[in-house]
């Protein structure tokens, strides 16, 4: 049902012409502000972002290439991969051999259009399959680029959703890429329902959920907001490449070691039947902002299949085939998973010394303890693991850490503390 | 020898009828004083400890069930596990259905009678082999229990042993089980004995040895020494499941960190062929309330096998041949080798900088070290031994972490120790 | 090269009759002197240093053993591992039954003439293979042994180079064994080359390279030198067994957690096909001093086959034929590898929030990340290489750590370090 919605919230997003600024960005806020009230922001051409500095704003209205027959072989309407993003105007013709100079294709995937930028270096060119550019013949082409780069603004959306405390879980991630499925539609929509979840329900901390262009994009939000991540962020999820059904991937924070980590390890551990924790050396998505040393957030990225793992990555195969409503469910649940546990994740202490009267208090049938030839074995284990629960609630574990101790998910243990809570057995510390 | 003088003793406990309080209970502490001048405390019914009550006495004379023939099937007096612990009185004539309503066997171990107990409940019932269980025939049978259940008090026995520094080491077992022999008359049977060797010899530290019924004892005994315990209690040892001869077993402590903890591994790991160290997950003694977060007294259990783990376990079949005397004395031996090196476990340093010159002080033949040729293999392990302990006396590591770091045993660490104190190499840190 | 020029030291060390003390000594140590300008300090006989004195001083002129037909079966010249070091002056004849009580040889190696010293006990004694030993006929045999033992001193060479700050490495190696090569004319050859290279070059650190006597040099040149090694001192590192080509070996210091074991390992998994770390047990050489838990550098040995460990060791077969100029320039290498490492070994820390943009500082051509499908795989992983080094530079691990962390040498992590520093983008934190 999720899985569902999200993925015709994806399809949607698909076919629009994104780069990392332009009018297709604009629509994909839209699109996204349709279901949660995400702020627009824009960012003026020139603004300075550390070593950065925002470029041009680039808009295409169309493209194609025609053959010397005349023949239009390749058009922008078809696939807004065939046109390297950032490119000049063109309109000339040209020899093969000139042309050449500006195709790009991968020869090992004969079938796959790859995707090609040129943010920073002035520049023109096209993208096709290997198979249609080997049966290209010599001869003349007319190459035509209907595009403009001008000063204009990087859009981006954020929405702060408050809760009871100011710090604050962020959600990040990337509406650069044009017409691809898992990298990278799946991140926005993703996001922008784990948001909407969010909105919904009962909250302890404060959300902030940025939906921008990757690197730069990252790089201008948190120049604009970097006193705010760094005193409020006690966790970070980056949403990419969460739409595949095939593997579970956990890219760790910098030093592997924050809470972010241990949450989503447990999760991993507890929700999933394999998954891949790659080193931190592997990044590659805007943890290279969020993550760097002077900003280091506690942020981790729970994916399906990792970027630059996959054959169809960077390509026109990751398409809509590619990602699943399946795929798209699984990696919401994982991460709605950990945003559920790190609510309820406090640190609780024993209020009564020695063991309590588990009897009298109504948590188990009477005199449960001593006849154990009448117990059954769900019931024992049902206290064995609520005692364990108790053992552990010293006033240091959090509750990741007692689940982890004691063996069960982190839902579980939690619903021992409510119980045990309520029966006036344990408190919380922070309380 | 000691195997013998305990198994004995054991013997003597073995038949009477205990439960959490009665006089069975105090016939066995009265069992123990011939041994060790013990204090008898009573504590009467209605005390308040923490979240327990000190319930009322339960004492039984005689208890039976006569066939629709009239002819007696069960007989308290052919074994005390027949009849429910803290059964009340009975005496009337009912159907075989309303008699099976009051009757435990265990359909797994047709020639078990099983252990059962209604301590805080009011109940009676009778426990007997499932073989016989399944004999029995329709009709009339009458079932008779003398038992009374009064205001009383429950008996525990205290003997605090002083030494030279008022830190403590405890001792813990429990005195509430009746005719059963590895779970737990060994356990008593036991501490007596380390008990007894204590009273006899130098002590550093003063020793706590408690005999009290499990949980409601325990929980009592910490009511009513909780400060004591608390400051003082460097070291802790529960005693049960100490009688046979199949396996060593360690449970460590809460957190499985302590120095009872490292003195138990090092044991265990230098003076017994093999042994298995459970999860504190898999907890069920009196840990539950010494190692419970409010008292985090440092106590671990050194047992033969576990309690739970075998299939004699908490049935009339863990009788006097389960155990033994070789149990017994393995039992002792482990738990008296942890309490040895624990009264010597000191922090050294070294008084001379470099090496010390080992030929002129005498330790060894002298110029040792110059004509390897001649040295027997033996001289050279003991010299090079000798010298690792040396290095690592460092006024950090105590001498169980270096017999582990040297890979020696406590013992001839402490041999190596004694002898370069006396030469003057090497202090004694706290002195 | 380097390895041709230590080798042909070496063999001028070889011939020399050496012990703790005595002329060999003294001319090794002019020998070293013609290539660094050691200092050469004298300490004489009754200098108490700790738990040892200095005593009498050894010299030999001549000393063979004539057989009952007057053939001169032993004589010194021919090796000078044939009289037991600090032999007493003998000249007399005596029966082959009282002979054998002076002679030493080893069954098991019966070609090899063992090496025997008896310091510190007056004696005299000859060494010869077994295969001779066991051809003695009965007779009267003339021994001769044209020693003196008289008061002297003990005399070690000493070079402080400095350098930009008094914090030292330490260098260290012994003088004391004859004509042995691996154990020991490679460390002090070794070593005299290594303090050559430091003279040449640069230098943070001031380096502190002593040649001294085994044991009794080190004692002494601790005791006179025990401030400012304590408190300047920041790595160590022991030259023994350097020479042959067979195996890597690396004794860690006493708790195997310093500056110098990170570094030692390091540069031992990056540069080395295989090799052995052994236990700090194990210890035999000047670590027993410097190590001593009084004394406690940051010493390791970074060795070729270990001492003790292989059959040539402390026997006439470790010999110039053992040990290579391979072997040499192998453990020169090491060693020199550590000491360059350890003088770069700084902190550093980011300048520039988030990624810096790599395009506009010249670092890789332009706009390199957008046209993945242009890069080549060398381009690819040398910029991952360099923005993992970066991400570790955080003010808090040093580029050991960082080298160990991204899988680089220390090497390649330190040319990306450079460059980063050169270009703004990472800066010293300790300036």
């Amino acid at each position: 049902m999720i899985g569902k919605q999200i993925y015709n919230f994806l399809k949607e997003l698909f076919p629009i012409c994104r780069s990392i600024m332009g009018e297709g960005n604009r629509e994909t806020l839209r699109l996204i502000q349709k279901h949660i009230p995400i702020k627009i922001h824009e960012v003026p051409t020139g603004y300075q972002a550390y070593d950065w500095e925002v470029p041009q704003e680039w808009n295409i209205r169309g493209a194609h290439i025609l053959d010397p027959e005349g023949k239009k072989i390749i058009d922008f309407k078809n696939n807004n991969l065939h046109v390297v993003g950032y490119s000049m105007p063109v309109n000339k013709e040209i020899s093969l051999s000139e042309l050449q100079k500006h195709l790009y294709s991968i020869p090992d995937k004969p079938d796959a259009i790859p995707y090609i930028t040129s943010y920073y270096e002035p520049h023109w060119g096209f993208c096709m399959t290997d198979k249609q550019r080997c049966g290209l013949k010599e001869g003349k082409y007319k190459v035509y680029i209907d595009s403009s780069l001008e000063d204009g603004s990087l859009s981006y959306g954020e929405l702060i959703i408050p809760g009871e405390i100011k710090e604050e879980v962020l959600i990040t991630t990337y509406i650069c890429h044009p017409s691809m499925a898992n990298n990278e539609c799946s991140g926005p929509a993703v996001a922008t329902f784990l948001a909407k979840w969010l909105l919904e329900k009962k909250r302890k901390y404060t959300y902030r959920v940025v939906f921008a262009p990757e690197t730069i994009g990252a790089i201008v939000y948190i120049s604009k907001n970097y006193n705010d991540l760094i005193n409020n962020v006690i966790a970070g999820f980056n949403m990419t490449c969460v739409g595949d059904n095939n593997n579970y991937s956990l890219l760790p924070s910098r030093n592997g070691d924050t809470l972010t980590d241990k949450v989503a390890r447990h999760m991993m551990n507890n929700f999933v039947d394999s998954y891949k924790e790659y080193s931190f050396l592997t990044k590659g998505s805007d943890e290279r902002q969020y993550c760097h040393p002077k900003v280091d957030l506690p942020l981790v990225s729970l994916m399906r299949t990792k970027y630059g793992t996959y054959p169809e990555y960077h390509t026109s195969l990751d398409n809509l085939d590619f990602i699943s409503e399946e795929g798209l469910a699984g990696a919401f649940k994982i991460n709605k998973l950990c945003l559920e546990a790190l609510e309820h994740n406090d640190i609780y202490e024993n209020c009564i010394t020695c063991e309590f009267k588990i009897s009298k208090r109504g948590l188990v049938p009477k005199n449960w303890r001593s006849r154990h030839v009448d117990s059954n074995y769900d019931l024992k284990k049902y206290i064995r693991d609520m005692m364990n629960v108790l053992f552990y609630c010293d006033g240091k574990n959090d509750l990741i850490d007692i689940a982890d101790k004691v063996n069960l998910s982190f839902k579980e243990c939690y619903n021992h503390v409510k119980l045990l809570c309520n029966n006036g057995v344990i408190k919380n510390s922070r309380k």
